[in-house]
């Protein structure tokens, strides 16, 4: 008999554990929230059988926010000295600086974020098919067992996810840029719409607008995590998209860089 | 028998050509395009009857790029003198203004901007169910018919859109944060990712990338007529966005602003 324990019993965490049963990779999955509510919700909504590690995990899914995660994956190491352990969060090299920094990275822990994100979130979010066809970034250390690695790959692939490596370091510096900084971006965009009211902006807003700004629905407490966590690298990007906030006078020089710009867009075609 | 006059047979003006005939509100429907592939296309896909005006218009749509639209409005005005002319830019203030400095603003112009962006363009995407639900702001000035006015309004209800009036310049000055500075984002976001090759990043974005950027993906001459027609209003937003893309020291304050901006988000409900 298979199990795990699934800490943190959010959107993200909660998928990998309906998901993992309906593949039978675990045949019990026991649950820890500091959130009661949400380990109750997570429990009627069968995304976890039992509260606690009531028996020894095989693996622990540590799916907690972002600046939670190294203590948790350091703790549970300490406590389940034989399970395989990884995470699901959004930035990954103060992950593993700060466990680094407490001592040492376990050879059994696999640091992993699925690309994933969603305006919803908590347990009654999940979905067992939430990573199907979706990408799930591997980033392993020097430290990192490779058999564990390919152990843990596995499990992704077969809730359906496509599975890359790629070091921490670079994977936060590449997220900042295409997740982290559109947050950012949105979130401001509506902070600055407080000039106007509900009704005008209703009455005025298309189909670019409400996709643009979608992600700015995303949890806060979430958000500003990551945005903590990977703050010099968005702050690094952003510096560069400011700089590309001008409209040239020369029309045709413009219309070259939008061109350009959609010729990427389409080409990337995700 | 009533006749409609549509210039320019693009997305938007070939979408209310099928969408007016589908209501009955034309029988016959003539097309001038400036693009000749364009207008064989309208033709081939029932958006237009006929080229060119071959008997007179009671109604001239103005379905150009933003730049061109006050001439043209012109140019029609002079030769039908009996027609009903509205256009459906993007941009209003410019194209009153020019009007004004070469003369006079006919009554019988009524400015119109239904907000129903796409990221595809042309005869062949034009939809007669574009406009049904979506907003339509009509900016009618001083010198407009308040009778005419209400003609162009009821052709918008007819086919399925909200309408709402409002000055031209206030039109400007919310479509350039709510609609034009999101579109320079999305553009200037792609241009930042020329450091990466697309296989990485295919590796690496997920749903919140793909919706954000995908109006980067719009034609980039229309796009850049508008960031040029309306330029000044959106670097003014730009300027204001920019000024909130800190990452707050202060994690609890940046959670709060976070909670706002999503409070906020999901109140639109759009």
């Amino acid at each position: 008999m298979a199990t795990l324990l699934l800490v943190g019993t959010g959107l993200i965490g909660g998928s990998f554990a309906l998901a993992a049963r309906r593949r039978g990779l675990f045949d019990r999955i026991d649950g820890i929230d500091t959130d009661a509510r949400a380990l109750a919700d997570a429990r009627s909504h069968g995304v976890v059988d039992a509260p606690g590690p009531e028996i020894r995990p095989d693996a622990v899914c540590v799916a907690t926010p972002a600046s939670h995660i190294a203590s948790c994956v350091e703790e549970m190491g300490r406590r389940h000295p034989d399970a395989v352990l990884f995470d699901v969060g959004s930035v990954k090299s103060p992950v593993v600086d700060a466990l680094r920094a407490g001592g040492r990275v376990s050879p059994r822990f696999v640091p992993c974020h699925p690309v994933v994100g969603s305006e919803r979130s908590g347990p009654s979010a999940a979905r067992a098919d939430l990573f199907e066809g979706r990408s799930v970034v591997v980033t392993p250390v020097a430290e990192t067992d490779a058999e564990t690695v390919g152990r843990v790959s596995g499990w992704w692939r077969t809730v359906g996810a496509r599975v890359t490596e790629c070091p921490p370091g670079e994977h936060d510096r590449i997220l900042a840029v295409t997740s982290h900084l559109p947050h950012l971006l949105a979130f401001a965009l509506m902070e600055v719409l407080s000039d106007f009211d509900d009704e005008t902006l209703r009455a005025t807003v298309g189909g670019g607008f409400r996709d643009f700004s979608r992600i700015a629905a995303s949890d806060p407490a979430i958000w500003s995590d990551i945005l903590h966590e990977n703050r010099e690298a968005v702050l690094a990007w952003a510096e560069k998209l400011v700089a590309r906030l001008a409209i040239d006078d020369d029309k045709e020089a413009l219309r070259q860089r939008l061109a350009d710009a959609r010729e990427r867009r389409r080409r990337l075609d995700v």
